[in-house]
């Protein structure tokens, strides 16, 4: 059993558009185990559609297109579809209904253009769209010529949030019967505050594997991912070929794992704080709210984010946080001493068992030779003293204050873990 | 002339990556004016990439390749590539020196695997690849059989830091002789503060427009987008039909249009801000460092941004911004009197000529029934008044943040352009 996905738009090959439906179809047939060996995208053009579409149905089990079931002259796939497979397109009653209905609930009389949308070529299975006019439908096709697999083709809005429902409510049952016999199943580990070639020399060997489990190292700026990949013949092996994998890998990089999935840096550093019964108050000065935005962003925050300071200038360090101005006109305001009154002062002010500080140039300009752009101090004053970090980050303004919020929520995290 | 893009790479099919490569590429084929009828992404599978190779081949003058070109057993573009069109390859000595060079200054020494990098088809023009090891090429092809336009075989890196730059310095001037007679060029105008079926209201016989140049709405969270896109035959027609259109829209919807194409709110702000010579200061309670964190992406905000508070306990609403506690006992912390004061006080203490307060419910729990999830009250104390905002947002805990953000930034903008 295998898939090919069509994307039907000329706004996407003018790259107007990102195409996030043929990512999502991607990872949904994967998760079932049917193969999908292409992708195509083509305009809003009768001609090459039709061709792609034959090509597709030539060598493919199931072929999916989106896009293009809108009520305008621009939307050809109905008609298309229904060439390419010699049917007919007959008027679907029910259909027709649903869409009145739904114009009806809207306070809109229907547009005579809409009842286009109500047609559906011979034999296909319809798939109820509760998020707009256009439903999409299932036609099932006569095996190829001396193949034994199923054919159907498969037609879906373009919308995201059209389509992301409909497949799960209507599509994946259906295609469910004809899982593959390899399903694949991934698992990404998550790790802060480690390069990726230093993460490459604790694990190279795994990186090495060849065979059913596979391992990927992805670097994005201060996050590393370890994609576990597992090709198996049921979820329960597969599960267990990651399991045993993952195992492998914890055991060589600890606490540097902060996460999987889904997880986020601030949502792990949220469940620590709320498991050790603490709260936080926050000082930036180069973040300029970066790391309190991150830390709220986590449904829940209230309990352990008191709230903070964003000291852009000299002024309101000294005048809010209390920090003595003879530490500023001595060291600089970008320093680990002013970083360390900062840390402390907010964890007073705020009335938290932990300050966090950080201090530093974003730049692009504003550096010297001493203190480059980049230069970050944190500090976190803690019950058990004041820890302090030093971060040299490299790029561009807004790249520099994303690695200082992940170095300090990663600063929390440890001390958390090692409390 | 037209275009065809091949994206090569299993995790793309698998939609583990997002194929950011084809939509910049799609955008650079529309602005040279050659038209892109499709694009494919296929496994790293031999055969399924010949196939997909001579297939464009037969339908495009330019195929370009991205991916595949790393020194690793899964990069199979190489060969393919020399298969699909009959070369050899060669190694080419500068490029091996270059790829030495490069790591000779990583301070490692070249594995054996690189050398096969410094192998290029016969005749092909190598495109140098100062970001990595793998070059791109350029393979002047015979034109197909009965035609006259040329045809050329292009393969990029697949990583868009190595692609981009590739694209910019070696293959747009290569193809700029070819040049389509029809140039697509086209504008984006931005609007906050308004809903996508106020604008279609106001435009809508715009939206209309068929032809030349058309008019595309696109509506995100708390911000819509009008694309004005225009066919012609020069840069100078093109641009001035474009021109004529954005007129008309300019005339209807006035200063509702915060910016073009690349510009961002808080951009637009600090601008603002900086020409009239003004300061701000910040008071956040439900958008817990948003707006601080968007105001201070902006190179140079430390100019007109003083910094500000993150308030996010009644204590520190309180103590830190002196919120007289009867307001918030008599009022409740959400409520326009607390954002009024929120905004007067941290104006005062900032010293700055504009105070700007938000505070709000973000959820997803919190609410009420007088109060529920997603209200929020502003406030912006300035030197002639405060002006008061009352919203009431849907959507999850971080939509409800963002569109407060985006009122807030707005508020400010629109207060500058009236005063």
């Amino acid at each position: 059993m295998n898939a090919e996905v069509i994307a039907i738009g000329t706004e996407l090959l003018l790259g107007y558009v990102l195409n996030s439906d043929t990512v999502y179809l991607g990872r949904v047939l994967a998760e079932l185990g049917i193969d999908c060996y292409h992708q195509v995208t083509v305009g809003d053009n009768r001609a090459r559609l039709e061709e792609v579409v034959r090509t597709a149905l030539g060598r493919a089990n199931v072929v999916i297109t989106c896009g293009g079931l809108g009520p305008t002259v621009d939307d050809i796939t109905l008609e298309t579809i229904a060439r390419a497979t010699g049917r007919r397109l007959v008027l679907r009653p029910e259909i027709l209904r649903a869409i009145r209905t739904r114009f009806k609930t809207l306070g809109i009389q229907m547009p005579p253009a809409n009842k286009r949308q109500a047609l559906l070529p011979e034999g296909a299975v319809a798939f109820p769209n509760k998020l707009g006019t256009a439903p999409g439908f299932l036609l099932p096709l006569r095996p190829a010529q001396g193949e034994r697999e199923p054919r159907m083709l498969v037609a879906l809005p373009g919308p995201p949030f059209e389509l992301i429902p409909m497949v799960e409510k209507s599509l994946i049952p259906r295609l469910r019967p004809y899982t593959g016999k390899t399903l694949i199943r991934s698992k990404t580990l998550k790790i802060a505050g480690i390069t990726e070639s230093e993460i490459d020399k604790k694990v190279r060997d795994i990186l090495k594997l060849r065979g059913a489990v596979t391992v990927g190292i992805y670097a994005h700026p201060s996050l590393v991912e370890l994609r576990i990949t597992a090709k198996g013949s049921n979820v329960q092996s597969t599960e267990r070929a990651i399991a045993g994998v993952e195992r492998k890998i914890r055991r060589r990089l600890g606490d540097l794992i902060f996460g999987a999935d889904a997880d986020t840096l601030e949502g792990v550093v949220g469940q620590l704080l709320r498991k050790k019964k603490l709260t936080l108050g926050l000082a930036e000065s180069c973040t300029g709210g970066l790391v309190q935005h991150r830390i709220t962003e986590v449904a829940g925050s209230s309990d352990y984010f008191r709230g903070g300071f964003v000291t852009y200038t000299n002024e309101m360090k000294i005048a809010q946080l209390g920090v003595p101005p003879h530490l500023i006109r001595q060291f600089g305001a970008v320093s680990p001493e002013v970083a360390c009154s900062m840390a402390a002062n907010v964890r007073r002010i705020t009335q938290a068992e932990l300050g966090l500080a950080i201090t530093g140039i974003a730049g692009p300009t504003g550096g010297s030779k001493k203190k480059p752009v980049g230069l970050v101090h944190l500090a976190l004053s803690t019950p058990a003293g004041t820890q302090l970090l030093r971060r040299q980050y490299s790029g561009a303004r807004s790249a520099i204050k994303f690695k200082a919020s992940q170095s300090a929520l990663n600063l929390i995290r440890q001390w958390c873990l090692e409390s």
